[in-house]
């Protein structure tokens, strides 16, 4: 295990989004400086960073220079491209780790890597082409999901297979990139681990959040969530599993249906975590700072939770919500975008509702 | 009452140091930029800041791009001189306002309010020379404190007269200095409240925390503090006092001696207070996003406390510790200052002990 980073060391950031923008008030906290790599122009973590690389994941000269200029690189979305990877893990360690990156960027191998694991995810197949697509679907049954292996978020590049008859548009929706079948899993609710592992091996998972999507993008999380103890234990070993299987560093999200055959494995996230974000006003060290230290070689804190909380993204115009929810007891978190858009995550508010 | 900054607006600040820093954070919260104005270089608050002007106070040119450049100012300590007041007030509102900054500048002005008010203070006279000096100390007697009226923090600028045989070096020690002869008062401890106004005139206080210093710096902040359900109502009841009084927008800090004679007002000060750094983890929200909140023109927020805290300051070589403090459950605020240096302060730890 590497030394802790000290006091004035800097933490490169790939993505200037609100979870890099999180993460860098998070290393402020720890003295640790934040220089966010983002191709993007008004980045919203450019506002809290020390500096900030505005440039595209294929201008090696600028990610050299990023690379060089930081201690540490970490990242807020897993769709890096492989070789702006392969140029940065010369100059500087990239955690969590290039498996973990492989790993969730492709529907296929996460699925793959979990069903190896002994883990249950719902039933999948790989996708080519339209023979594929059938014997997958005779395999797996309707209704069904078809979706792109690489680049999917919030619901986008999935279409529903609903009959057989569906099957071909699809296909096209996909666009000519490979694909993965999903069955569809007969779930209650979907709940969330937030698992933090560090360079030591050591791990802390925060309390179970429970997940409600509208849309497919996340709505709500609340904690605790609807578990018995018998599955919250479940819900963390899953993720400690998962966690140590990959030699992790860092904070994951591991997204879980509960079913009455036990939980099954929807999705893990390497990053900080929407489904997290309630930990900013429950716990005394929120998600955010979890992952700084554990890529900054600090030892995790103390993420026990002192409060209910229910976290609500706030998206598009909610917005325009903004002022009366300020006068509640909410805490605000606004991610300062100037451009309201339908279906952007503005911010969020945590609503403590009581002490745990 | 004007209208809140939307999201993106621009609070300016006047002081780059951990305040400065920790008030930018709360604003990136809720969706504001920060622009720091300080003279010296590295500024702590730099870090987090989506701007940075490093520049003298007496600087006009780089005063009036920065006032042009926000939508409301503040600032992290009292001691701003007034001819950058003069001419930033012509170019955005400047929170908290004039009064409160020439009350707390100078202590017989502070002194002589607080009397005013019905507020009880300790003895004190005005000392312009060494006739003033034995005056005063025929009328307060011995031991007493010797104080320049301005720019004295953290015990500087100041004289202790244990008997009357004192008193030259004493005089010697203002170096010419219009001072303040203070009567000691017998207190059994200290405590101080951090009062929050918004433009609307509503006030919210935070539970009183206990300080304990030492050498002339605070060394620890421990809520709840030792008082009376009396005493903790009459404590909230004279900070409130003292906000309505300055028409006041911002936050406050508001240090007062327990006595057998009830509370005694130390001093005030005009600006988030070392002493209110524990509501960073015992409240929702804490003192800096109040202090933001009021003077973007947002309501107040809840700072209710939900849970005892020890508040511990790290100075100087207390850096050291920092690597076995993270092992704890303390949460760390580190202040990113590049030199150790004695009597410095460097950063703090929250303990959170338990539920309130």
């Amino acid at each position: 295990m590497s030394n802790p980073l000290p006091v004035g060391a800097t933490i490169g950031i790939l993505g200037g989004g609100q979870l890099g923008r999180m993460l860098a008030v998070a290393a402020s906290r720890l003295g640790l400086k934040t220089h966010i790599f983002e191709p993007g122009a008004n980045a919203p973590a450019g506002d809290v960073a020390h500096r900030v690389t505005t440039a595209a994941y294929d201008d090696a000269p600028a990610l050299t220079a990023f690379g060089n200029a930081v201690d540490v690189i970490t990242y807020e979305f897993e769709n890096i491209p492989t070789s702006a990877l392969d140029l940065l893990e010369k100059l500087a360690a990239i955690h969590p780790g290039r498996r973990a990156l492989a790993t969730s960027q492709d529907r296929l191998t996460e699925k793959t890597f979990l069903q190896d694991l002994g883990l249950k995810t719902a039933p999948f197949a790989d996708v080519g082409n339209a023979e594929d697509l059938d014997a997958a679907l005779a395999a797996i049954g309707t209704p069904a999901i078809l979706k792109t292996r690489r680049m999917g978020y919030d619901g986008k590049g999935q279409a529903r297979i609903m009959t057989p008859d569906d099957a071909a548009a699809a296909l096209a929706d996909m666009a000519g990139a490979p694909a993965i079948l999903e069955g569809f899993v007969n779930f209650s609710h979907e709940v969330s681990v937030i698992g933090a592992r560090g360079p030591d091996g050591a791990v802390a998972c925060y309390d179970p959040g429970e997940n409600v999507h509208e849309a497919g993008i996340l709505r709500t999380t609340t904690v605790p969530a609807k578990l018995t103890p018998g599955q919250r234990t479940d819900a963390v070993l899953i993720a400690a599993r998962i966690l140590n299987a990959l030699d992790y560093v860092g904070v994951m999200g591991v997204e879980l249906f509960v079913t009455p055959q036990g939980l099954i494995v929807n999705e893990i996230a390497p990053r900080v975590h929407n489904s997290g974000h309630w930990t900013q006003n429950g716990c005394t060290i929120c998600q955010f700072e979890q992952h700084i230290r554990a890529v900054a070689c600090w030892p995790l804190g103390d993420g026990s939770r002192h409060a209910d909380v229910v976290m609500e993204n706030l998206i598009g115009d909610d917005m325009d919500r903004v002022p009366e929810l300020a006068k509640t007891d909410a805490a605000i978190h606004l991610y300062g975008k100037a451009d309201v858009k339908a279906g952007r995550k503005m911010g969020h508010v945590n609503r403590v509702i009581k002490p745990a």
